[in-house]
């Protein structure tokens, strides 16, 4: 999309011999051959719920992509969903596939048009390769581009295996101080920068904010907002062990734990109470004096019914609740005369447009910290089998998991 | 809250001894003492649902208020629900009340503070007075402050009765070219005012607009939505006369009568046809091609569940369903994965802020026209019980009623 | 770009045998083999400011584009700028150069890739392709693209001649009961249009705007505020026949003749004077108590200093001036202290992005009315030159110049 | 305006009784009496440019109001221009007027219709007291409220003295944690706060910005930059040792020093390498392929007219120019040309509001760091000339000047 801070310009590098980079078709097949020798096992989700993992070609990169290794690729919930439901929302499992869309990795080769990489760069990768000429794309929303090509999700294949191609454009060079398991992260990541930007400046220094949920998507959430200025941030969970994983984040952060015996409403009393508001009447919920101290945006990253029923009550009047991610394809019981009555938004994000560079600058500079503590455990690519079942195991309490490939690529 | 536009300024006008207004205490009781021959008969509903016209004290004005001569009073489908219900929202009736929050006027005293108003003056009432002092008031909104008294609505009296004292601030002059009725009109057309503000721009030249439901605020949305250049405009209801009703406030509006038989996804597709839109699957609600020809503003003003999933349904990705009035405290069936997937956001509204002297510069200038067609009914002061009773009974295919003062009031 | 309104699915029309389009190589090849019996004349600007009508090459349409007859281009003021000054901003006449960049025509063939376009359609033509590559283009903001290749500025051919080739996506069908004057104005149109919406809703219903200028822009801008539902509207002009022609267009509106002995602050305070404010001290300009009355949106469109300077004053507190086009590099005596006492936004645009359809279904269904009286004077393609002259004229008093070719086309 | 997070709801602390207020005029009447004992000197400016301590009358707070003991006023650069050149803007010392804006103190009795504070509260004040009845008021904008009484600009007096009383309303409770210096530091943070919630969102998570000017607005500027998570950060001076200083408080931002040899255009392009931008040619400033990585936001704290033109050329495309103040009543060589062909917006902002609450929250939970290190000097009450001298002494290099009393006040 754009080079990163600071990087000397293309052309520039162009001029460095020594960093050649092998473009025209007779460099690249050769590269492709000696590549051969490692092979190219690929992770396959099946409509019939299976996973494996089975040797693939090595992808030759048309003139505007490049050939890359793929150093590391996070896994993610909806991967569960692929593999468990094998569908997630509208995205179905129809025919085998290939998973992983949080990539990392370094440049091999390019194509004969690419212009900002060069072979040997370090790369974080942006998985969605939109059309470009939809009017959405044109309107600056290609994160909703219907003919986007997704890694990972049918029938664009994933990012857990060795070698992949991808669109020169969507891939970020990252700083050497950044590493790649920080530069997988930059997916999840880009999904609350995403968020928090569609926020239009309510997340911010001083700002009362609530997070619902202390997954993934959650923490960095968490993350995004303390790194924002924003404050006091409370974030909730039903988990108690994950809410003492937030706190580890971000130490400073409130948390609060759900109670299942609560009702929404309820429940938005206690969180409301560690922002400093006074009790409201359950019957008529009519702002309290205090109402000024309730949290002006929520980023509600479950998706659960009565996790958005809570963000709801919870939300102070005029103020905005951030639906992150959806699970379902309908909700019920909305507290709508609550929303009507404060002129609460209820807004909605999917995926993200232009959030790389601005991670990548972030992450790297110290603005926003902790992040790689997130990454719990870690595996092989050959263990690809391995780590998806970890993810499925509550009992392994993983909170981001990452697939490596150490393998030594000289080219 | 403002001089209309063109009007003299205030110090020329108070300069002019023949307008000489009763601003003493004892020039207001005099005056109070002579208007004592009209009576104050007021409309009253109590607790136990029942409506009545009975006698009430001329009110003497404060400082900042003025004193007025209700000339009309439009009856909302609150009002409605005040009278069989008991209650809208946690508004309750728990006390006898009297009715009213469209009302306009002429000004017969004003208090010792009063300057932008003087004897004689035809004002349109903004019914809600703010405390101007709660953080909500403070930050512009007004609308949303929890210390309001709004006329008509417990404890507050309203303005179906003869004399009435206000906070001038909140009396809108209106040109002699304005009939009181037009006045009366501007508080409905206020709700669709702010509404259509919050859009942000999104109701605009040559943009598609749906709107669901052609009641009274279905319609001002209507008249609003073509004065502000959008196009195409659809207006949907399940009442057809209702609908042949707003081809007579815009002609060229399209009109689509919803089939109870359809499912919401499936009117959506035929309101979506208007537009221009090929179909869907309505397993998958895929946009198509044609996505770009959807409404990317709805406005939806019935409040009734499967209109906002319709709405929802309707409405292009990256649109905007404004919630411009909520009759259940719940809602259920939202679509909410196809509000994330397509970031539709879903706003409310609640009354207004600084919309009269807008809506008297459009009413009054040709920018909004035929408004006034939707007065079906008219009724005087005397026969209030009689308009109430008119407007709850379906037979008589009411518009908007108006009460209506004729009474002549020398001062 | 995206369907006009109404129209029948793409795939329907293509079905439709009668309306067979040449696309393959051959048949194009042997269409405009055809065609060459009616020659190509086309209008060319010489970096010595020379014009002159000379016989061009008929292009061959790209996969991507279609090939057009032009039925008319408008003349628009940075012609004349190109012609007199060889430049205009930092686009320089560096080599002959065809103008024009206002066009509307008829599609004779379209390139294998075209789906939206039949041989036949009327279309209004979009003059700027940009790169779709960029990161002004990924952000929604394909009008600041740099890469643009914008009809009738260096090296791009302009359409002030019989046949063009044009990105098939930006050539926009028009419904029957359009006229191709009229599908001409959209493109300066599309400036207002643009303009308004990045006033983000400040242009609607009621509310006060002033306009500077009664050109073209000017012109168009008075039209659109109109049909936005402002009010009240005043124009401005330093030329009183120009005022006139505002008052046929938009019969409503107020117009002042700004006076040259005047300065911008004086100036300002009579402007005011027709919005129903009262005067300020010259010296400290502080806001009167009708400050409210004064307008909340300024579009500058005469790019001449003391009109800017004039904008500042004349807009109310909290205000916007949306600096519509820009004629000096640098401007000089801005009220700095005026603007930030106030704050004042200044904001500029540049050209247009997602305009045409908005713009047909605005014109086409009478929500902008009367724009085609614009059009004083019409030349066939034969007297181009003459055209030009016209415009260069004052004694002419044009105020838009159409060239139009009524050429019978037979395909 | 609300109470500070995390405190008891205000009836809990009334039943309080060790905390009692005086609130009955009687008590207060014996306070005062009480502290006539201490003094209440005061620091005046005359017409005639002189500034002396002299003894004035202890105020009595009136029923909405706060008595409080000032234990910390910072200086100001208006103070300066108030002092040396009778005015700032078009605020005038037309009369002998007590100086000082920046306060912060403990309350020593409150009127009897206040409720948000208690005798003994330590809090930071904001000096403008509103209206809260004028339509820029209603509509959110109080900074803007053309009848603000505004401590230390006349008639209003200013806060450097030992007693004051001020509209409880705008007397912000401050937590324990929190220093005297920190809460008068409040004032010209406030003005930094509200300027990037008028960026509404283009400050933030890595996006790049500029900060022109390292006075103490501009070092405001900077901490709240980097609190906001924007990356990278470059700030810039014509003085070497404010620029050092700004890299104590943000030890990562970068800094450029201007170099006044170059012109605006020149410097803009030293500023931009420092981005990551190739150089444009300075002739036709077009963007090159890294525009992408130029500042986004630009916040020009400098007031200096080469320095808004530098920030005009330094902004990317489509950016924003915040003018946070400005010093002179007309700026010239404005690039118009740049600011329209690029869509660059050009704001400005007039002081604040309901900025204290956000400001305390961030302040004292570590979301904006070190800002008290531009404390430089102190001086006591007493010493309120000498300290006015050393902040107009270059030679003192002072940043921040701060008026302390630390008085022992029983009451």
């Amino acid at each position: 999309m754009a080079p990163a801070l600071g990087e000397e310009p293309t052309t520039k590098r162009h001029s460095n011999g020594s960093s050649k980079t092998p473009s025209t078709q007779t460099e690249v097949s050769k590269l492709v051959e000696k590549l051969q020798k490692h092979g190219n096992p690929a992770l396959f989700v099946t409509p019939d719920h299976q996973i494996a993992l089975q040797e693939t070609e090595i992808p030759i990169p048309q003139p505007h992509e490049a050939l890359i290794h793929v150093r590391c690729t996070g896994i993610c919930g909806s991967d569960m969903h692929l593999w468990h439901r094998g569908a997630i929302g509208p995205l179905l499992v129809d025919r085998p596939c290939i998973l992983g869309h949080e990539p990392s990795g370094v440049v091999l080769a390019t194509g004969s048009a690419v212009t900002n990489l060069l072979r040997g760069d370090r790369i974080a990768i942006e998985p969605g390769v939109p059309c470009r000429s939809c009017w959405l794309c044109e309107a600056g929303k290609y994160n909703l581009c219907e003919s986007v090509a997704f890694a990972g999700v049918c029938p664009t294949a994933g990012t857990i295996r060795r070698f992949i191609t991808h669109d020169a454009r969507y891939c970020h060079r990252i700083p050497d101080t950044m590493t790649f398991a920080q530069a997988a992260l930059l997916e999840p990541f880009s999904v609350i920068l995403h968020a928090i930007r569609q926020c239009h400046g309510s997340v911010g220094i001083g700002r009362p904010v609530l997070i619902c949920g202390a997954g993934p998507i959650g923490l960095c959430a968490l993350s995004a907002v303390a790194a924002s200025g924003s404050w006091p941030v409370v974030i909730t969970d039903i988990d108690g062990a994950k809410l003492d994983f937030a706190r580890k984040l971000v130490p400073k952060a409130q948390t609060y734990k759900i109670d299942p015996a609560l009702t929404p409403a309820q429940a938005s009393e206690e969180i409301r109470k560690l922002f400093g508001c006074a009790p409201r009447d359950l019957e008529k919920m009519v702002p309290s004096a205090t109402e000024y101290n309730a949290p002006s945006t929520v980023l509600e990253c479950t998706g659960i019914e009565s996790s958005v029923i809570t963000a709801a009550y919870s939300c102070r009047r005029a103020g905005l609740v951030m639906v992150v991610g959806v699970g379902r394809s309908t909700m019920h019981n909305l507290p709508f005369m609550q929303l009507s009555l404060g002129e609460i938004d209820l807004r909605f994000i999917n995926r993200y447009s232009d959030t790389w560079p601005a991670g990548i600058n972030a992450l790297n500079n110290g603005q926003v910290v902790n992040l790689d503590k997130m990454v719990t455990h870690t595996f092989p690519l050959e263990r690809a089998v391995e780590a998806m079942t970890a993810c499925a195991d509550p009992g392994q309490a993983t909170v981001k998991v990452h697939i490596v490939d150490d393998t030594v690529v000289e080219v």
